[in-house]
C-alpha cells in the first residue's frame, strides 16, 4: 500500500485488536480544538468501541455488519487493517444512488445553461448570467445558497487568423486559437509575415536562439503529444523561451491526443510577444515544408512563412465575478465543513460542459441528493461554484481566504471535480496534516480507510456504470480551487472519471505508444497486457483507468460541449461524488 | 464459404482429385476469344498438369512447394481445395515487399503533393496542377504514362456561415460545410432566416410535411450515427425529400461516429433548396432547443431558428480534367488487362490525403514495384489515376469506355483503393462473370482460389504491421470508379484497411452500440467477444476488423490530411496492394 501514499508517513501497524478496530472507527480527534474536547472525545470514543464490540459480537438480525475484508473471525489473523461503517450509512448510500439515478436533471440544467448562455469566460457577461441562473435554480431547490465577489482578470480573444503563405498555393488559412493572456501582434489587424523556425525542445531554442536563427522568426513548437503534464509547458512558457532570443511570435501545436483539426487554447504566461495555438495537422503541414526547405534549399528554395494576426486585449483585475456557495449544514458537527465543487467559468471556446460545467453541477446534485435524505450528515457540506479558474483561479484563493479556519468552524475535506465528467473511476486523495500527524497514535490511516469506504460501498455496486465504477482511491488529491485549502492542511481530494476511450493508448496514429497501464490489475504476471470483460456483460468491456488522454479530446477547444459526455455518466457520476461526500461527512473520522 | 460469396454460384465441389489440382493451377481459358486458343490453351493446362504431378511428387532441392492447407499426403483425404503456386511467385512477392518498405517515398510524394497544392476538387487548377506534378514523378520513375480527358461537373463552395439566432446568445456562429452541389440561399450573401424542424427519418418528414409544418422552414435531419451506408440517404436525398413539401434549406447532421466540432461534405442530389451540413453538437444543440420549445413553449417561447448564407455555384460539364494511367506490360499476356488504383480528386476540404490520395498512391507505387522485378508480371497493369469521382465519377465511365473489351485485349481484373489507407486487412473480392460461368465445368472458384492466395502469400507473413495482415477475402468487390468494368464481367476488388480505431465500436457516447462484429474469429464460443494479442508482441493488439466507423472520422472533412495515417501505414498497404496486383497478374487464372 505505502507506495500508492502520495506522503511520507510512519508504516501502518496492521493488526486486528481492539485498539485498532477503536481508532480506525472512530478515527483521530475530529474536534475544532482544546484540550477539552479531545478528552471529551476521548471518553465518546470509548463508549462507541463499547457499543461497536457489542455489535460485532451480538449482531441483530436487523443489524448488518459490513466487514471490508473477508473476516478470518473476530480475531483472524489477516494482516489488513479493518474499518467498519454504521449500518445506517449504506441505506443513505442507497438512496443518493436512487435520488441521482431517477432523471437526467443534472445533464438536462447544465445543456440548458450552455444552450442558453454558450461559453464562460471570466469577465464576461455570458458568465453572471450563467451564475445568475444558477442561484435561481438552486433556491427553487430549497437549497441555502450565497455568492461572494471575485475580482477576476480579463482577456478578450477578438480576431484572430493566421495563414500559410504558400508559393504555389496562396495564402492557406491554417486552424489557429490563440492562448489565454497572449499579446495581439503589434498590428491587431494586418498582423505579422514571418518565417517559420520548427523545434520540438528548449534546447533547441536555446540552441537555434544562440545562433541567432530565432531573430524577427516565429518560433512553432512541434512536440508530438506524450502527456498533458509533460506537454503543456511549450503553451505556458513557449512564448517566453523564444523572445529572450528575439522571435516575433510563438506557435504551439495543440496538446491532445487526437486531432480532427482542433485547436487548444489554454494559459500562457504573460508574454510580449502573441502566442497561439495551432492545430497538430497544420503543425505537421508547417513542420513538413520546413524540413524539405533546410534539406533541399535548391528544390523547395522558400523558407516558409506565415501571417499570424491577432487582436486580442488583457485588462488585468478589471471585472469582479462570484463564486456560488450553497449550503446544507451539518447535524451534528455544522462546524467541520466539507467544500465540493468545480470552477463555473470556462475558455471563450466550445461551452465548457466538459471544463467545467459538469464538475460544477455534479457536486450540486450531489449536494441536492444529500439535503434530501432522511438527515443531514453529520457535518456541513457546501457545494462551491468557483469562478475564473482557468484565469489564474482567484476564486479558490478568494474562498479559502474568507472561509479560514477559525477556534469554532474549519474545513475538513475539500473534493472538487475539474477531470472532465464520463464514467466515475474514483478519486485521488490526500490526508489532512492532523490525521498524518496523529496516525502513529491513533493508528488510523485515512488513506487506507478511504480505500476501504470506496471498497465497502461501491465495490459490489453495479449500477454505476460497470461494476465497481468510482471505488478506486488514488494517490495525489487536490486541483486549482482547492490548492489553497488543501495547502492549510485539509484533507483533499480529486473526482477521476475513468478516461472515455477505453484503449490504453491514444487511438492517434502519432501518439507516441508507451507500454504503461497506469492502474493495477491490467498487466498478466508476465508484464502483458490482458483484457478482461464481466461476464454478466455481453460487450466489450475493456480494462478502465484513469482520466487520462481521452479527457485531451475536448479539454479548451471548441468541442467542449454536451456532446462529450451522456446523460447517464453524469448520473453515475452525481451518484458517485455524493457517496464519496457522504463518507467524509457522516464518518466520524479525521480524514 | 458460400455464405461468404456475395453471388450466387453452385456448391464448390471439394476434393483433392488431379483435376481439381489442374485446374486451380491453371484455371478456365485466360485468353481473350476463340475457340481455337481455347484448345490450344488446354493442350497447355496438360502441360502444366504433368509438370505440377513431376513437381509434387519428386521435388527437388531447390524447389520448394507452397500447400496452402496441411496436406495429409498427396491424395489426403482433407476436403477443401488445394492451390499452389509456382516457386517463383514466392521470390516475387518477397521482393514486392523488400521494396516496398525500404522507403518512405509514398508517403514523402503524397505529403509534398499535398503541401504543395492542396486539395483537389474537380474543375480546379489545384488538381491539374497535381496531375501534372504525379505524370512528371512518373516520368522519373522510368514508367510509361499516358493521361485521358474527362469533361467534368464543377461546383465552387465560395462563401457559407450559419448562426443561430439565439434569443439569449444573440447569433452564434455554427459549425456548417456546404454539401456538394448545393443550391445557392436565394440570396447568396445576406442569406436567409428561418426557424428549423427537427426530424431524424423520411416518415416524420413526410408526416410533418403534410400537416404542413414545413413550409417555410429548414429541416435539420439529425439522425445519430448507425453507418454510413445507412445514413448517408439523408445527405444525397435530404433536400429533395425536404423541397417537396415547402422547406426552404436543409441541414443534415454530419456523418461520422466521432466529432470534434467535425463537418462532413459530400454530394447531394439536385435540389432547389440548399443543403448544408453541420457539426453533431450543433446539430445536438439546435435539437435540444427545438425540443425545449416544443414540450414547454410558455417556458421556452421562441421556435429556433438560424441564418444560412450559401454562395455556392454549380457549372455542369464545364470544365476538363484528365485521368493519368501508368502502364506496365505483361510479358506473356499484355493483352490481358489489369487496372489498380483510386480516384486522384478530392473534396474541397483537407487535402485529399485519405480520400483518396493515398488510394492512387499505394497503386502507383504497386505498379512501380512491379516494374522492378526481374520482368514484369504475365499480364499488363495499369494504375490509373481516376478523375473526378467526388463529382460523379465520369472518370471511371470515361475509361471504361475507352478501354473497351476487343478481340484482342481485355480487362481480366480491376482493383481500386477508395476506403482510405491505414493498416491493411485484405480485400473485398467479386468473381468475374467468365470465372463464374465455367465454374461448374473448370471445377475453379476464384473467390476462394484469392482466399488461398491471401493465405499463402500474406498468411504467415509478420512484417505489414501484424501477422496475416492484408490476407483476408471478404465478399463485394467493386468500386465507384471500377464499376462500369465490374458491370461488363471483369473480377473485380476492393482495397480493404484494416479501421484505425481499433475498438469493435465507436468511441463516441453518441454511437450507437451494436453487438456484432463485421469479421469471424472474434466471438468465443459463447458468443461473447475475445480478445487476445499476439504472443511476440507485447503492446495491446486488439482484434482487426475492416475499415468502418474509423474512416468517416476524416471522410470529406477539414481533417482528411497526412495526420490521418502514418508512413509505415502507407509503405505496408502499398506491399499488400502490390501482392494482391501480382496475383492476379501472374497466376494463369481467370478471376
Amino acid at each position: 500500500m505505502s507506495e500508492k501514499r502520495g506522503y511520507s508517513l510512519l508504516p501502518t501497524t496492521a493488526s486486528g485488536d481492539e485498539a485498532q478496530v477503536n481508532s480506525a472507527i472512530t478515527g483521530p480527534s475530529t474536534t475544532p480544538s482544546g484540550r477539552l474536547l479531545r478528552n471529551l472525545l476521548k471518553v465518546f470514543k470509548l463508549s462507541v468501541l463499547v457499543a461497536v464490540l457489542v455489535f460485532i459480537f451480538f449482531p441483530s438480525g436487523d443489524h448488518k455488519s459490513f466487514p471490508l475484508h473477508e473476516r478470518h473471525g473476530p480475531h483472524g489473523d489477516k494482516k489488513e487493517p479493518k474499518y467498519t461503517f454504521e449500518t445506517h450509512m449504506q441505506s443513505d448510500v442507497n438512496a443518493l444512488v436512487t435520488g441521482s439515478l431517477e432523471s437526467s436533471i443534472v445533464w438536462d440544467r447544465l445543456a440548458e445553461m450552455t444552450d442558453t448562455y454558450g461559453s464562460r469566460i471570466a469577465g464576461s457577461e455570458a458568465l453572471e448570467k450563467s451564475i445568475d441562473w444558477i442561484v435561481e435554480k438552486v433556491k427553487g431547490d430549497g437549497l441555502s445558497v450565497t455568492t461572494e465577489e471575485v475580482i477576476v482578470d480579463v482577456w478578450n480573444r477578438n480576431e484572430e487568423s493566421l495563414y500559410f503563405l504558400s508559393p504555389t498555393r496562396g495564402a492557406v488559412k491554417l486552424h489557429v486559437l490563440g492562448l489565454g493572456f497572449s499579446a495581439p501582434t503589434p498590428d491587431p489587424i494586418n498582423g505579422l509575415e514571418a518565417e517559420i523556425v520548427v523545434v520540438t525542445s528548449k534546447a533547441e531554442v536555446d540552441e537555434l536562439g544562440a545562433a541567432g536563427v530565432l531573430k524577427g522568426r516565429i518560433v512553432l513548437y512541434n512536440k508530438p503529444f506524450e502527456s498533458y503534464n509533460a506537454d503543456v509547458i511549450f503553451r505556458t512558457l513557449g512564448a517566453i523561451w523564444a523572445q529572450e532570443h528575439g522571435a516575433v511570435a510563438v506557435l504551439v501545436r495543440s496538446i491532445g491526443p487526437l486531432s480532427l483539426q482542433s485547436t487548444h487554447t489554454g494559459n500562457s504566461a504573460a508574454a510580449k510577444i502573441p502566442a497561439a495555438s495551432v492545430s497538430i495537422e497544420d503543425a505537421q503541414l508547417l513542420s513538413r515544408v520546413y524540413r524539405r526547405h533546410q534539406q533541399d534549399p535548391e528544390q523547395f528554395p522558400d523558407w516558409p512563412k506565415v501571417r499570424l494576426a491577432m487582436n486580442a486585449k488583457t485588462a488585468l483585475k478589471s471585472k469582479v465575478s462570484r463564486n456560488i456557495i450553497v449550503e446544507l449544514k451539518g447535524r451534528e458537527t455544522p462546524e467541520e465543513v466539507i467544500a465540493i465543487g468545480g470552477h463555473i467559468d470556462s475558455w471563450d471556446v466550445g461551452v465548457g460542459a466538459v471544463d467545467d460545467g459538469a464538475g460544477c453541477f455534479i457536486a450540486w446534485e450531489a449536494l441536492r441528493q444529500l439535503s434530501k435524505l432522511d438527515r443531514p450528515p453529520r457535518r456541513t457540506v457546501r457545494a462551491v461554484f468557483w469562478t475564473s479558474e482557468e484565469n489564474g483561479s482567484p476564486g479558490g484563493r478568494v474562498y479559502a481566504a474568507n472561509h479560514p479556519e477559525t477556534n469554532t468552524t474549519r474545513h475538513v475535506f475539500a473534493f472538487e471535480s475539474d477531470n472532465g465528467v464520463f464514467d466515475p473511476y474514483g478519486i485521488k486523495f490526500t490526508a489532512g496534516r492532523r490525521s498524518q500527524e496523529e496516525e502513529e497514535e491513533t493508528k488510523f490511516n485515512s488513506y487506507d480507510f478511504m480505500t476501504a469506504a470506496g471498497e465497502h460501498f461501491l465495490g459490489s455496486r453495479k449500477d454505476l456504470s460497470y461494476a465497481g465504477a468510482g471505488k478506486v482511491v488514488l494517490p495525489g488529491g487536490g486541483g486549482a480551487d482547492i490548492g489553497p485549502l488543501c495547502k492549510q492542511g485539509v484533507a483533499c481530494a480529486h473526482f477521476t472519471p475513468a478516461d472515455p476511450f477505453p484503449l490504453a493508448y491514444s487511438t492517434s496514429p502519432y501518439y507516441i505508444k508507451s507500454s504503461k497501464l497506469t492502474t493495477e490489475g491490467h498487466r498478466g504476471r508476465h508484464g502483458r497486457h490482458h483484457r478482461h470483460h464481466h461476464d454478466d456483460d455481453d460487450s466489450i468491456d475493456p480494462p478502465r483507468r484513469p482520466v487520462d488522454s481521452g479527457y485531451f479530446y475536448y479539454h479548451h477547444t471548441e468541442a467542449d460541449s454536451m456532446g462529450a459526455f451522456t446523460p447517464d455518466q453524469v448520473k453515475n457520476s452525481a451518484a458517485v461524488m455524493a457517496i464519496w461526500t457522504y463518507i467524509a461527512a457522516e464518518s466520524q473520522v479525521e480524514l
